[in-house]
């Protein structure tokens, strides 16, 4: 028989899979001794059978009333008994924290006949009738689904007539009419009278928990906290005590407050609190009524304020972490009602997690542990002071964080301008395609309403750790007419100022100010610099970011690369910690004023053209190649060669045509645009991203590879004459089979043998290849023969695995994906173990087989995302290479991956 | 040490890898006693060494002169003898035949000195210095790499000179002077002297004949005949012997000869050959001379006739097949020269493989291995009367065999048109989309000037068993002047009568005769009704097809299902001997004139909307069901669910742009087209291929995929209600996880229930999945666990594996990829077993671990391509689908499968 019920006395904190995060919880504090008022959970996977099924297990029922009856015998006391009744509480309490996601039902036990015993027993009519009027309600709305309004009219009803400010000024009197009302509005509104046996009460409170999981607003609280839909919740059974049971005489009165043993806030040492009398938890929560600071307890009640500092001690000590704890004292009595490892800011989480260190509670590893990459990652950006006054315009996708201010352009060519001027300014899109690169590097932020979190404005911009807000549905955009259009309804324009906050997706008018990160400061200029001026809390927090980081670099096996195309990026890159660049895109260093003469690559009509056209890239494509290199001195810099479909390069087909068309029409056709019309249209492809590309066009187009590796062989002696060392490894995109490799591997050692003896210098210079094709994985092993090091695209991957374009499936299908939980999360934003992830995998295995010890390492966007690295680190991967803002991040994960 | 050199007595002919196709059966000749000239063979993997690094292995060249050695002691002779010179021959020899590709030199031995000698011996000065003259030319032309133009002004001087007609009449003056002429040549030509010792003769050709494998022609034809090109080819190198040593007298004349051991046109019983007196081999195959019957050798030398007839009849008996042969007799005396198991006709094929097994030589298992599904379908196109007169005016490829006869029309409708009057028509296009499927319907064959094999054209064409010639790029087609310009610059316009031959890609002006192919009458209407009015030898090829037919019925693991969307192709499908439908794609119902419902469909604007649109598509599809389940009442019927993306049934894109610009610019545009025009940029995607179709379609739009499967449960149910037996399954296109298929069988399962309790019907209806995505074959073991049963889409996987789409890269890059052998043949027409075979493998591997015995299909394209088939049938497929008339192709293949 499956076990669905337990016992507080039964459980721990490590069983919070079956237990939820609250029941494992309780029952620890039950097990130290805390004084719990006593209780059962039931399991989440009772919640699992019955939202597969439809039906709740059968045994369930049985192991409830079985757990009741021990409940009573505990508390010596009745569910519904007429003279002393025992009340419980029913909670949700899912292994993640949802907070305000689910369902709650007070008093349960209560009915006409009880309410008099409960009245008896407490001295307190007023107090009876209240919590009876309460269960009512609330079980009317979250069993029955009754609406709320009906309830509120009657009670505001009940003010008038008594002439009354607030619910606990009304008299026993009115309450009792209260009840009397709210059971009519039950059985008009469902048919039925409200259930007077308390069994059935309990049985449907659990049920409406179950049911609570599938709420609309749980499932989006889910799907942006990738909490798996699966998971289910556990329900939580336990006796009633009441914080509301009168102020009392001293050292008799009731309350309850909420504590951290640490402030959450900054992480400041010692303990943190609100307490509020006669008051339940709820009412402290909502801050409905102004709590007073913990002292204020021990100043009306000495011996609950010391027992629950004793308490607060043996949990963090026991947790050894901050807990944070609701606790309520029912006529002098304290009781502990829930407690956990306590939600804390990033700031907060390092200087805990050092502080702990420093009070010899934890280890450095553990501290490690303690924090995440997603918390330095918020470090690292810019923040909206949170005091400043600012009108919200409009709300989008957090799509690449951080805080920007700037003019609004409608161009990219506005942007250049503009910033060119000195001036800041936020390019505004409706989308944005590689046209616009210029103008994203040129401005301060991103602003599109189209796209989500792996559109090309928002993957562009976290590459380039830009602040980006996209999708933001509610602006209207027309580049055209130059006009966004606020969700009020206001219209700016170019020049208005605006600012964007890519950590939560909100767009504001105006300048918000902004303050700016020291840990970024500590990155770029050392610590002694980021130290200079700083307040102490944020030295304190210099100090631990700085220790755990040499800590996790210390401590992690995989190496950490960036993505960067550029001298500048490059050298930001290594200050970040980068030890190399894992993917140079030499397609990048084709866009802007470049742009022209690739046009004219693609353009020339005979191979005369085409060498003219080469001999005009080489020098640009060595000098850029120069730059990165002396950056990267002594690391190795992997470059790929050109992997994107030419026409990339080319004007939108539909654009054109339709431009050619209509100047035809009016008999003012230009013959360039009928020649590039032509050229669009021979190049143009049904699926661009399964085309002409990568390794493809280097067996197409004679010379271009060749240019490109004599441009970064020339580079690599020009460093290496200066002194330098240069370490330039070619990576070929797109390969298949080992064929493609190794005639392209061939036409390459060629061209670097020719420089090396042309220049007279000695280098190593590695050929490997891009894992990015489910058939490069496939024949790993043959391609390892050749290959000498192996770097996994697992973005290609990713969308040739599953079958889908990262460009069109977003807007199209993705969202209801992530709904049904076909996804938990994007697998663009973190790597699909099960299917992309097994394919690295296993050629890591063939590859590593046939060339023991070949480099294997990542480039994807997953190289900078917690999760993936995680992954690639159990899977035994080399490195992960990522955009440079997030090699701090990828340097702490993988010291984290290293110990867990 | 490598042994690169071979004695003929040291091969025999299971070493064609090693020695050749000619090297391995001269071994075998002479191991059987027949009289060969002697020689030795240089080996494959000696030329592979050369042409892999440049140079000839190190041990190669003692090798050669100790062969050499052994050679001239068995010939008593020397080469290069100033008295009795040993002449030899250095002949190409590939695995597989490549007939006229490759190099050849004769007479190597011959200098100024041993010319002296041979003349002597042969007592025949005009031999001997005609022969030396052969050799300078050729060795001019071969190894030296000079046209033949200066030699043939040289001839044709002399000729004038000498006032003769032919060469054979020049004087032994001439001769001598063309030797001196073409000496010079040669230094001229190259700067230095025609070599006079033998053994740099020797050496040269023999390289030579090594490079003769990478020249253009030679490539061209491997690629055609699916030739891996790191084979490399052996060279022969063999005593002379001279047929042109004279008439002789009786009995004691020369001359050559070619024979076949049977009649390898038709497959008649008896030895069949041709004799030329006084000639070499290379004058009876060039056919500049008329060759005698066998007979002729008889009168003139009958021992030689009787030993010539002794030797086949042994090579026959030892072959256990038809051979063919070429013999040379020197004064008397027979050579055999060449011997090979003979190349034959389709219809051959069938007749020796049957008479042998009926003479007791081979059992039918070895006579099923002896013909090929190549040479079935082949049998199963009309031809066109090889004999009759034909204006050539274009050729394209071979893209869909058959013989088709029919005015042109230039487009989809015009066909439709015509055809429904009766009139056969060629659609000639540029190239086809899907909006043409009905006029391809409708036409008898397709002409198009654009795309290859795997064109949509030839895809769809094949499909139908429709002749189709495809990029035709000598024609110009313009469509909208309607004009289709041959080759020769002649315009024909609609309604001129061309005729075009699927099987060999030529193009012909007017109609040209057509006989149609009693195989496909011995498929659709039986054995007696083809029998009925047939020739002997075409009842004897019926007799022997049919009786192959069944034994490879008999002897074959798999299934042969057809992939069929219409009740008449169903019923084809059956009478071919489909086992049952594994492919019906639903979508092909959506064409024509239900076009526009399904416009409907997408372009509702309301969940009403929709409603209706579906409500008008359902009772059609139900109509077609009830068709096809009535067709394969009681076999299987897979029905696939919509699979492609919702804009291919829409407008082009970039054409309805223009237009709504265009007449925007004219004041007239139209609100429709605006509207259209709004739908198909919403649908429009980057790569529609990875876009929104098959599953994700189910997923997001609701109630398409019930209509579907409400329609089949519905026409299953009339069936059945006809005392039928419906065996309808329910297949799940482009799933790439077990959760997206786990939402649609659910939703399919309760369709079907509902309808099932309505009918008042018991069904089984298994519902199970396409593997198109890596990702279904990656986690093919957890789709197991739902799916009832697999279907390999192994188009779709190939796409995805190598990461090109069939729509771009076959005009992009797939010819380059053939030339440089990174395909030995498009992947789409063969699997790619190491790739997407490896992945198919490891998900039927996975799939029965999870669920054992689950079925397992492909029906892809490969599912009717012969060599894909035995792949399948190693890997454990439990059927392939093909289309319709490739389904006797397919059971043939799969019995010959069994066997191998």
């Amino acid at each position: 028989m499956n076990k669905y019920v337990y016992a507080f006395a039964e459980g721990n904190r490590s069983m919070s899979d079956l237990l939820g995060g609250k029941g494992a919880n309780l029952a620890e504090m039950a097990s130290l001794g805390l004084p719990v008022p006593p209780g059962f959970t039931i399991t989440t996977s009772a919640c699992q059978v019955y939202l597969e099924s439809g039906a709740q297990p059968v045994e369930l029922k049985q192991q409830i009333d079985t757990a009741l009856a021990d409940l009573e015998k505990s508390m010596g006391k009745k569910l519904g008994d007429g003279l002393d009744p025992l009340l419980v509480s029913v909670r949700s309490g899912a292994k993640f924290s949802m907070p305000g996601m689910m369902e709650t039902v007070l008093n349960i036990g209560l009915n006409d006949s009880s309410v008099q015993g409960l009245a008896k027993t407490s001295r307190n009519e007023h107090f009876a009738w209240d919590s009876y009027r309460r269960l009512i309600q609330m079980y009317g709305k979250t069993v029955l689904d009754i609406s709320g309004e009906p309830f509120e009219e009657c009670i505001d009803a009940a003010k008038v007539r008594e002439r009354v400010g607030s619910d606990v000024e009304l008299s026993v009197e009115a309450m009792q009419e209260l009840v009397r009302e709210f059971k009519q509005i039950i059985s008009k509104e469902t048919n039925a009278q409200f259930p007077q046996n308390p069994n059935d009460q309990l049985a449907g409170a659990i049920l409406a928990v179950f049911d609570s999981w599938n709420t609309e607003r749980a499932r989006i609280y889910r799907r942006r906290e990738h909490i798996p839909h699966n998971l289910g919740t556990a329900v939580n059974v336990q006796a009633m005590v009441f914080g509301n049971a009168g102020a009392g005489e001293s050292g008799l009165g009731s309350g309850s407050g909420v504590a951290f043993t640490r402030d959450p806030a900054n992480g400041d040492q010692g303990v943190y609190g609100d307490y509020l009398p006669d008051a339940q938890g709820e009412d402290v929560v909502s801050g409905v009524r102004n709590a007073h600071p913990l002292d204020y307890l021990n100043e009306l009640d000495p011996n609950s304020y010391t027992d629950l500092m004793s308490n607060m001690k043996k949990l963090e000590d026991h947790y050894r972490d901050l807990c944070d704890i609701e606790f309520t004292v029912e006529r002098g009595k304290l009781w502990m009602l829930q407690t956990r490892v306590g939600k804390r800011t990033a700031a907060a989480a390092f200087r805990i997690a050092i502080s702990l260190v420093d009070e010899g509670v934890i280890t450095l590893d553990e501290a490690l542990l303690r924090v995440t990459g997603a918390q330095l990652a918020q470090l690292l950006f810019p923040h909206f002071d949170v005091n400043a006054a600012s009108t919200l315009i409009g709300q989008g996708t957090n799509a690449s964080p951080g805080a920007a201010v700037g003019e609004i352009v409608f161009s990219s060519q506005a942007a250049i301008d503009k910033a060119a001027q000195g001036i800041d300014v936020i390019l505004v899109r409706r989308e944005t395609t590689p046209e616009d690169l210029g103008g994203m590097v040129a401005a301060t932020g991103i602003l599109t309403s189209r796209g989500g979190k792996t559109s090309h404005a928002a993957v562009v911009a976290r590459g380039m750790g830009k602040t980006a807000v996209c999708g933001a549905e509610s602006l209207r955009i027309d580049t055209k007419k130059g006009e966004l259009t606020t969700s009020q309804g206001e219209i700016l324009t170019a020049g208005d100022v605006i600012s964007i906050d890519g950590s939560t997706g909100d767009v504001f008018l105006g300048s918000v100010p902004v303050t700016a990160s020291p840990i970024v400061k500590l990155f770029e200029q050392g610590k002694k610099a980021a130290l200079v001026g700083a307040d102490p809390v944020t030295a304190e927090l210099i100090e631990s970011v700085d220790r755990l980081m040499v800590h996790a670099d210390a401590k992690r096996r995989m190496g950490v690369r960036a993505n960067a195309d550029t001298g500048p990026d490059a050298e930001r890159a290594r200050r970040m910690g980068a030890q190399g660049i894992g993917l140079l895109r030499t397609e990048h260093m084709f866009l802007g004023e470049r742009r022209q003469l690739i046009e004219d690559l693609i353009l020339s009509e005979s191979i005369e053209q085409n060498k003219v056209a080469l001999e005009a890239l080489m020098p640009l494509q060595r000098s850029d190649f120069t730059q990165i290199l002396e950056a990267m001195d002594g690391l190795p810099v992997t470059v790929r060669l050109i992997d994107p479909p030419l026409h990339e390069f080319l004007p939108d087909r539909v654009e054109l045509a339709v431009k050619v068309a209509v100047d035809t029409e009016r008999g003012e056709v230009s013959e360039t645009d009928i020649k590039l019309l032509a050229a669009v249209n021979r190049l143009s492809e049904q699926n661009p991203m399964l085309g002409l590309r990568g390794v493809r066009l280097g067996l197409v187009l004679p010379g271009l590879f060749a240019m490109q590796v004599e441009a970064l062989a020339l580079a690599a002696c020009d460093q290496k004459r200066k002194g330098g060392n240069p370490r330039p490894e070619v990576m070929i995109p797109l390969v298949g089979s080992i064929t493609e490799f190794s005639i392209i591997r061939n036409e390459v050692v060629k061209v670097i043998d020719s420089v090396l003896v042309q220049e007279k210098m000695e280098l190593e210079i590695p050929v490997g290849t891009m894992i990015e094709l489910p058939r490069a994985a496939i024949t790993a092993g043959d391609l390892a023969e050749l290959a000498e090091f192996f770097s996994f695209g697992t973005n290609d991957l990713t969308q040739t695995v599953w079958g889908f374009s990262r460009d069109d499936v977003e807007a199209a299908f993705f969202s209801r994906y992530l709904d049904l939980g076909i996804f938990p999360i994007s697998p663009f934003e973190s790597i699909d173990t099960e299917g992309v992830g097994e394919l690295v995998n296993e050629a890591v295995t063939k590859g590593r087989a046939a060339r023991p010890g070949i480099s294997c390492g990542v480039c994807g966007e997953h190289g900078g995302d917690p999760a993936s690295i995680h992954f690639f680190n159990a899977i035994g991967l080399d490195y992960v290479s990522c955009s440079p803002f997030r090699v701090p991040v990828a340097r702490l994960e993988s010291g984290r991956a290293a110990l867990s």
